[in-house]
């Protein structure tokens, strides 16, 4: 991701499958002058989709954003009835980070920020708590306190999408908020938040899933970072992690080993987003590589 | 666990967490001339129950089994409330396998038996079809039909109970036996029926988990080994394992990949339980290093 | 696998990376009536080499093996310097075993070929030992035994050569034999040589690998696949994984454990090469998804 | 390890295999009125050597440090020939941070410290470059620099070890320090300093390992913490993790997905000396769980 790599876009689309997508497509961008750098494709039989990520050096490309909408939708787009995104990468996301008490993820992204591990844009942190200013005082990024109730909740998402709307945020980050989120959030960045649930789902959905676990006597604890729908832990998971406990474990232990996967799978997941690798279908996630 | 090695005894023991336990167990064995060749205690705060197993030499110990049984209860057992198990390890155990029409997990089974990885005998097979009497016979192994459906099952599982009993088994193994067990047959085997569940428990309990995996579009899928109580899949757990899958992978992949888990998950629960290293209480299990 | 499956065929090639290949390639196929149905691509951008694989249905198709090779070498493979296999999925491989006195391997990849979870044909078994002769009767497959000298191997070697031969075998697996192969057997099978070695390779290649890791004091052991080279256990990696020990393992444990883990590697890495999924370039192997 | 736990010790200990050691020394604890609330032992039967870690409440426990010492010398040590060490978990342990130029490891650990996970004090930073300044000043620590070279590198080391003993320094961390610690520092902290090396130890010791692993094609990465001894990379290992890639992954994939190993690595090898877990006898290092 370093300043002088060559500027690239990527195209992430889905249409029937059919013979001929991948010829019509490379055969499009190659009449162009891209160079292809990265090509995935997959065809999901059951449902009869065709999925594909393209990768492409802009230098030479003969198209910019206008003509390529315009071109590839009367050739590629409209003949394959195909939905597609198209994203230039050399403007990097920005993120905005919803905390709550815990502190453990918000500090693994801000380093990940701060090092420059990570090309992205933190224009600002929400929480439903002001505990955790400190922490976004100490890296130097905004902090805004939403406390929220069953009461409040829509009025309270109204104000935060219009400052997330005023920042212009790509994408939200749930690191940690343990608030449910409502439909007014929700829909104003589908498949735009990215949440880490602290189970393997779709075992121990809702609260509580250390305690629960440790009930159960499982031997493995796992999270999982996902997309956030209305329906509650259930949206499409990007990315998934376990480590294994015994007995030994109380739940405190299962607490603290299960932190660590949570920065873990909550990253991978960010990150899978950040170089456009995610594609949402029918609550599944396709990752390509 | 080659025959040139010295014979040993282990005790397995729990009873409500108190000072002087360990001291107490350690120092009644000594003063019998035990040589202790592995200890291991576990503390539950939460329920306040001590748990222990000792592993010793019987050369040079005083007590045969009915001595030990009279002195340890008096001396350790009444005072200190404690539940417990002896095992004499020259003893190899006698392990029956269910089976239906899949057959890897039986393959690994009798592989891991023939080849003289595990010290056990197998004096039975059943099923209730006869797809895979072939591989039975292949390893010289009786095997019996007993067809179940929901009119007959009391009355096939009291003519299996009379087998197994009179074969003097002492584990039964659910080796991908795809039948719902009812209590007659658990009532006879408390906590000595084996299954394997083809999914990450309590992820997907019950029929078909590996479709149930696909539709939710998990990134990890696993297996489970359970001893098998009345509620269905609920059963303390012994072993787990996971592997990674991608949205590349159809149903039919993740059977596949599903298909190793098993027979790893399988064959180390029922190690566990062979080297008596596992203990239950509560609908958890206790495994032991 | 099963037999009603569409007939596919699969290409594996590699050039010098250049633009317009994917579109070449595609638009080749795409000309000749394939519906292509698994595409995937690779840039090694440090050493500017462009990898693909691609398989497509054979129904539809209009060009036979003969006619394929002639058309594919001047339309795409002379122009863009491409080296490339193809391969018709509809004929099985033909895969000889060579086993020494373990026999873990040798179960495990005679259930998978017996209960037809792989579709490949067994021809033969050769080993320098006549220890496993009767499991290999057990399962109805012909032994043959070559004990090896290092005064006697390229004789013997040029033997197994002549039968391998006559037998018209494609792949040959070293599960666990314990015997340097030489160039007579490596020569005459290029790349279709596999084996496994018990440890997480380049760590502790050579004799004696748990022994030397239980010296280290590691806490994870692993085992690998790979291509068979002239130089020892330093041939091309297809698959490799790992498991966790404890400073309770003994060598024996570690042998014990290992073992499940050779059993599984050597399965996938296998596996892999069934599917046409791998491509050896500079010592190091491609496996397509 | 709330401020309201009760206050326990631990012991740790080893001697020659011998009968009745459990016995001897929980009748010595509960003797001085110990509540034994973790013991695990083992025995090394190839080395014939037996080791112990007891861990129990102190209050109610008749014996300061000091009689303890004698005591336990006279009754224990000295017949069973016991080498041992006492430590009262009361007392944090202070921990001192080695840095270079990479950023993770040391974010990582500040922001255990700084958020409560660990119970620990961090009363300086050292390193042999200025880069990371900003980092330790953002989490209010004290920032040393020691520029070291092969010239001057006793002296410099001479200076850090009086530093680190002005501050009562317990532990040493090499959090991805970059340079070669000799036998000054090493003298001075036996068994004290904790390093993170980022391979699979011992697959690729010294420098530039994920450029050797991916020359290599190994399909598995990971990174090992260890005791730091004079033989580079061979010390005694505390702990170790993995992570799968593909042949997708260039170095630099390798170091960004590499690096959260090593944080991960190194935390946990940490935490098991923090919790006084570790042992080491021969270059290997028991862990107690």
């Amino acid at each position: 991701m370093a300043a002088d790599h060559p500027r690239t876009a990527t195209l992430l689309m889905h249409c029937p499958d059919q013979p001929g997508v991948v010829a019509a497509v490379t055969r499009f961008l190659a009449g162009h002058g891209a160079n292809i750098v990265d090509l995935d494709q997959h065809v999901d039989r059951a449902d009869g989709v065709f999925f594909m990520r393209v990768r492409w050096e802009l230098e030479g490309f003969t198209l910019d954003a206008g003509a390529f909408s315009q071109a590839f939708q009367t050739t590629i787009a409209d003949p394959f009835q195909a939905v597609w995104q198209l994203h230039d990468n050399a403007r990097p996301l920005r993120m905005a980070l919803f905390v709550s008490k815990m502190s453990h993820c918000l500090y693994d992204l801000l380093s990940r920020w701060q090092s420059g591990e990570w090309r992205v844009e933190i224009p600002l942190i929400i929480s439903n708590h002001d505990t955790l200013r400190p922490v976004a005082e100490q890296f130097g990024i905004p902090f805004h306190c939403f406390p929220i109730s069953a009461d409040n909740r829509a009025d309270q998402e109204a104000a935060e999408v219009e400052l997330l709307t005023r920042h212009e945020v790509d994408l939200v980050v749930l690191a940690r908020y343990m608030q449910i989120v409502g439909p007014t959030l929700i829909d104003a960045f589908p498949q735009r938040i990215i949440n880490i649930h602290h189970s393997f789902l779709p075992a121990f959905a809702g609260a509580r899933p250390y305690h629960a676990a440790h009930a159960r006597g499982v031997k493995i604890i796992g999270a999982t970072s996902h997309y956030v729908t209305l329906d509650l832990d259930a949206g499409p998971i990007i990315e998934q992690d376990v480590t294994r406990i015994t007995h030994r474990d109380s739940v405190k232990a299962l607490v603290r080993k299960g932190q660590d996967l949570e920065k873990l799978v909550l990253a991978r997941g960010i990150w899978a987003h950040l170089q456009r690798q995610t594609l949402v279908y029918q609550n599944r996630t396709i990752v390509f590589s």
